[in-house]
């Protein structure tokens, strides 16, 4: 039976070209995050399942790859119990890893925990266009503080790290769980409801605000209810308009945890306005929700203008890194999703030309010019270049013809004459032309004419 | 139940200290990589268990992660036949990801394809001292040549490796499995007897010369063959000489094999000697083995003094990366022992001062410098400087001894006086010195003292 060569359902190899765009990214994102004094985290690809079981719901639970049990351990397990089968899973995101690793370490840990983390997570999600088994989170979190300060580095690190991937259409939405709270309460919506409604409230993006009010109604929002939303949040009435979060704050004057999110949130964007790159503008949108129940603050979410959905998200979850250790820690963090900066990237043509097989080939003419053909490719090196010899003697037309298929501009042609001399024949395959050259020379022309 | 915060057994989790080292290794080792030309590839974690089954031998097969299988598939299972429990496993090399995507894309690779991947791979090992569950290996393989040259290039690329880690200590030994072959062959070894031959041959390292000599004669090594290999191998004969290559060429000569292989080892040790970094010999030793049986011809590994057993081994394969193909195709390869190579490089100090915290810490003083403070941050962000802002606006002594804390030199003091005049107090914790600095002046103070 013949194998398949293609990875694994859902998974993907990459090769040279995809690695070094991705680590052109990745190294972007780790510059902006690390001149924000995060420093990194790494955690193993697989944990046991004590520590993953239980926090991403059922979902979670059903898409979590687990690991079988192996010899002895394997041979009291029963089919029909997949709990006697399995006790390790693989890494689901970032954020249970680091909840575990900061109640384990917390005293040696500084007090306020900067901490970014870029590794790869496993879900066997259906696998559909851009969506992947296997893909990388970029998080970054700060734990321990419950200041706006905590909300504006990591926002601050986000905004850096996107104006450095060159992102200059950059709309991040932000709002407060507590204001979305307040504003259903001061509307006089039925506290019970308030998962249904902010569930609808969501998707005002995909399905418009006219059916955004019939799903409101179909939950059981009075008119008077519903007036008084579309007064808090304009776009629910079809108004064209920004919210205005002031005049929010004023009127959720009464609503203490509301009045405290709107302050909290009028200082986060006060700050951000002057710290965000050019491009990239902090909003305030009432009707931003976010699906995750463990927010219990300020919430973002970052969207570029051709693609659908955002790029970028998080927000302030005070309840969750204590999950280990049993006590409350403060937390804000957020994760920019590579996979789908990748791809608009790709399309928008934002990666600049990244050289794949180098600068130069060294072509041995004869048998007893290959120790001379490695040396001169060595001293190239020692230059800085980038250089790979030709692994034979073949006539040189068709090492040539090699090189060009490999889109290396430079070959360095030696032969036993170019040995005696400490030279090469340096060709340019782009104008043709050819001189002698010793290494130093040959570096110096093809640094010129980079 | 208290969930313990420690990661799964065998495996790791990575602090900030120990990422940054890692990454300066890495680092070092993919710029040497690719100046030899050589191009990077990732694969994913999991693979088909139709992929990796049977590839690795029994021991493989034991200490292969394998993944649960989910939902219906996993109805029709029965723990008694694991085969039935899973259909995915971890990667457990690189090699196999190698050959399954060099099936798979032979024909938009090009003709000499030079690879190199560094990603971890998963092993159930018994976990121990210096022994892990999941560990990186840095692999680089030129693959479609026969010549000597692909040999040099991977050495030499190697080579460099190890000296831009900053390793002067290395002896890389070297052999062919065609001239173990011979030898046995011309001191009249029985065939049958060559592998366990080799086996106890390979331990000389180990046990001795005496003892190698009492192994071989229980295996069934007569007197006259006995005398034949100590001719052949001065050391296995107590004598404190080099093996010389030359002479071996000519006792073999009248072997085929033999014969080639010495003349390629010679070419190879040769080309070496003027390739490789100071403090990097490569020098022949007749008595390596190595164990792997799917190498064909060059082996070689490389030790440091300090160090029982090889920071990288490796050998020319010929046989292994056309397993999916179905056809031969020439390859060599080697792998760099990143686990062990962090070992001796933590031991012997080999790393730099990598700065965890960063440069500046910015200092608020009261609540309505924060913004100030933020951007103050910024402006030296911007200057290139690693900068956290204190969340909150604790008292002075109390936020100086937390960036003490965090090994940070540099305070930059912004109450709203400074903010009036567009400076901060830059203290220097070091000498306790503080001078009013705008963000321009104040960068400059910092990299001035780095």
């Amino acid at each position: 039976m013949k194998i398949s060569a293609k990875p694994a359902s859902g998974m993907r190899d990459f090769r040279a070209e995809a690695v070094m765009r991705r680590e052109y990214a990745i190294e972007r994102i780790v510059a902006a995050y690390r001149a924000h004094g995060f420093e990194p985290l790494e955690t193993p690809a697989v944990e046991r399942l004590d520590v993953l079981g239980g926090k991403y719901g059922d979902e979670g639970d059903q898409l979590m790859f687990r690991i079988l049990k192996r010899g002895r351990k394997l041979t009291d397990a029963n089919a029909d119990d997949p709990s006697t089968l399995s006790d390790l899973g693989l890494r689901y995101d970032l954020t249970v890893p680091l909840a575990r690793v900061y109640a384990g370490h917390r005293n040696d840990l500084p007090r306020f925990y900067r901490r970014y983390q870029i590794q790869p997570v496993w879900r066997a999600d259906r696998p559909q266009r851009g969506r992947f088994r296997e893909f990388y989170q970029c998080d970054v979190d700060f734990i321990g503080s419950t200041s706006h300060i905590a909300e504006v580095e990591v926002l601050s690190a986000m905004g850096a790290a996107l104006g450095a991937l060159g992102f200059d259409d950059v709309v991040l939405r932000i709002n407060d769980r507590r204001i979305l709270g307040a504003m259903l309460t001061q509307a006089q919506v039925l506290e019970a409801d308030h998962g249904p409604v902010l569930t609808v409230l969501d998707k005002i993006d995909k399905i418009g605000h006219e059916a955004t009010r019939d799903g409101l109604r179909e939950i059981g929002v009075s008119d008077e209810a519903m007036a008084a939303l579309c007064e808090l949040i304009p776009r629910l009435a079809g108004r064209d308009e920004a919210a205005s979060l002031e005049a929010l704050a004023t009127r959720l004057a009464e609503n203490e945890p509301g009045s405290e999110g709107a302050a909290s949130l009028l200082r986060i964007i006060r700050c951000l306005g002057e710290l965000l790159p050019a491009g990239i503008s902090a909003v305030f949108d009432p009707t931003l929700v976010r699906g995750l129940s463990y927010y219990t603050g300020t919430i973002f979410e970052a969207s570029v203008a051709d693609l659908a959905g955002s790029v970028a998200g998080g927000g302030r979850y005070d309840g969750l890194i204590g999950m280990f250790s049993g006590t409350d820690v403060p937390a804000v963090g957020g994760s920019l999703g590579l996979e789908r900066l990748l791809v608009v990237m790709e399309e928008r043509g934002m990666f600049p030309e990244l050289s794949r097989a180098g600068d130069v080939m060294v072509a041995p003419l004869d048998s007893d010019a290959i120790e001379y053909a490695l040396r001169y490719a060595a001293d190239l090196r020692r230059q800085g270049l980038t250089v790979q010899v030709y692994p034979g003697t073949t006539k040189l037309s068709k090492q040539l013809k090699y090189a060009e298929s490999l889109g290396i501009r430079w070959v360095a042609i030696a032969g036993s004459r170019e040995a005696e001399s400490g030279r090469a024949q340096l060709k340019d395959l782009v104008s043709g032309e050819q001189t002698a050259a010793d290494p130093e020379q040959a570096a110096g022309v093809v640094r010129g004419a980079k």
